[in-house]
C-alpha cells in the first residue's frame, strides 16, 4: 500500500496565501517534510482555481518541482488547471480525478490519453452521489470503465477511488464496510486487476476527539490494507496513522516478515 | 467481536505457585482485573495438569467463580482435567477444544454433548501439524464437523479456531493471511452460519520490540475484525491492544456510529 500525502490543500490559509503572494516557500517547506516521511506521492489539492487557474496551478507545481521528482496527483475539478498541471508537470503525474459528471466526462478523461497518465476515476453518479451500496458502486465503476474505453483511455489507467464516506453520515458505517468490499471484489468482477486508492481524510470529518479519530483510522486503514488497497491518501505528518499504515501494508502483502521491516 | 481475556495461564509463575498452595488470591485478583476491563470471557489456561488433574483444574475454576460469572473456556489438552472443569463449572462453559488427534476426538468432543457446551474446534492435522493453506484449512474444517456429527454433537456447537501461526515462521505472514481468508469465506463453504475465535498471543511469539509487537497486533486484529471473526483470545490487560479491539469491532460490525461508541 503506497502512501499519498493529502497535505498539500488549498483549504490550509498559509497556503492560500502562499498563492496570493506567489510565494514558493511555505509549499516547498511543507512538500519537503512530506518527503522526509517518505510519502509516494503528493496529491496537490489546489480546489478549483477559478481566478487565474492556469498561472496558480503551474505556480503550484513548479513549487513542488523545485524540491521533489516524487509523483503528483493533480487534484481539481476545474479541466483548465487540470490541463495546466499536467502541462508544467515534469514529475510523473496522476489525474486526480474524473466521474459520471459529464463535464469531467468530456474535459479531464480525455486529458489521460493525451498526457499519457493515469487517472483517478470516482465512485459517484453523475450528479456526485454517493452510490448507497455494493451493487451501485459495481454498477458506476463498470460505467466509469465503459466510458473510459469510448474516449480511448486504456484501463489499465484508471485507478478507481470508491470515495470513503464520513461515519458521522446515518449508514456511514455502512457505507465504509461496502467501501471495503468494492475494493476487495472489484478486481473478480472485472475479470482483471484494477488498481484502487481511497482517501482517509473524510471518515472522521466532524466532531470527535483526537484518540478516538486516530484510533477508527488505524483501525479502517489495516481494514483497507487486507482488502487489497493499492494508494492511501492519507496525513503522512501524522507519525502515529501513518507507522500504522505501514505495519498493515506490510501484513497485507509481503511474503517475507521480519521485525526489521516493521516501523518502530 | 466479543474480546476473551488470556491471562490465566499455568505458565505464569505466580498462577502456578497458587496451584501449588492451593491458594485462589491470585488466581482471583487476575480475574477480577480481567472482568474490570470488560473481559466478555475467561480462558482457563491450566495445562494438561498431569499430577492430581481434577482436584487442579477443580480449584482453578471455584477460585474463578468466586469471583465472577463471567462464561469459562476450559483450555486443557487433557480429558481428565476438561471433565473435571465441566463437572465443577456453574458459569457457562466452552470446551476449548478438540482438533483430529485421535484422542480429543474420542474423549474431548463426546463432553460437549453431555455438558451442553460448544467446543472449539483447531484446524490441525491429527498430528498438531498446521496446514499449509486455505484449501487444507478447508477440508480440515469440513473434517472437524463430520467427526462432530458422528460423536452427535450439533454443528452449532463449534466454534471454529483456524490457529493465528506466529509471524516468525519462515512463511508466517502468509499463513496468517490465510487465516484471514478462512474466517470470512468459511460460512459461504459450509453454506452455514459458523463462529470463529483466534487467539492473537502466537502472532508476536519470539523476539521484536514492545511497539512494534502491539503494532502488528493491532492491525492485525483490524483484518480479523473485517473478516467476520466472532471472538479474540487476547490480553485483555493491555488498554492500547483492547481499544483497537474494540474499535475495529465497531468498525467490522455496527449498523450506526457514533463517536460515544468507541473507546478513548
Amino acid at each position: 500500500m503506497k502512501l499519498i500525502a493529502d497535505n498539500l490543500r488549498i483549504t490550509k490559509k498559509n497556503i492560500q496565501n502562499a498563492l496570493k503572494a506567489c510565494d514558493p516557500k511555505p509549499i516547498q517547506e511543507l512538500v519537503k517534510q512530506c518527503v522526509e516521511k517518505g510519502a509516494w506521492a503528493i496529491d496537490v489539492n489546489t480546489g478549483p482555481l477559478t481566478r487565474s487557474s492556469e498561472k496558480g496551478m503551474a505556480f503550484f507545481i513548479e513549487a513542488i518541482q523545485s524540491v521533489t521528482d516524487l509523483p503528483l496527483l493533480i487534484d481539481t475539478s476545474n479541466p483548465v488547471a487540470m490541463k495546466a498541471g499536467l502541462e508544467a508537470a515534469n514529475n510523473k503525474a496522476i489525474i486526480n480525478g474524473f466521474s459520471l459528471e459529464p463535464r469531467k466526462l468530456e474535459q479531464i478523461l480525455p486529458l489521460a490519453e493525451v498526457y499519457d497518465a493515469d487517472i483517478v476515476g470516482f465512485l459517484l453518479y453523475p450528479d456526485s452521489r454517493i452510490p448507497k451500496d455494493k451493487a451501485e458502486r459495481f454498477e458506476i465503476a463498470l460505467e466509469l470503465f465503459e466510458q473510459a474505453e469510448a474516449m480511448g483511455v486504456a484501463k489499465e489507467r484508471i485507478i478507481i477511488d470508491p470515495v470513503v464516506p464520513p461515519l458521522a453520515w446515518e449508514d456511514g458505517i455502512v457505507q465504509a464496510r461496502a467501501v471495503l468490499d468494492v475494493i476487495r471484489t472489484l478486481p473478480d468482477l472485472l475479470g482483471s486487476p484494477v488498481r484502487t486508492i481511497a482517501g482517509l481524510s473524510n471518515l472522521t470529518t466532524g466532531a470527535g476527539d483526537k484518540v478516538k479519530k486516530r484510533l477508527v483510522e488505524q483501525s479502517y486503514l489495516a481494514m483497507l490494507a487486507a482488502a487489497g488497497l493499492d494508494y492511501a491518501l492519507l496525513d503522512i505528518l501524522n507519525h502515529e496513522t501513518v507507522r500504522a499504515a505501514r505495519t498493515s501494508g506490510i501484513l497485507a502483502r509481503e511474503e517475507l516478515f521480519s521485525w526489521g521491516i516493521v516501523p518502530g
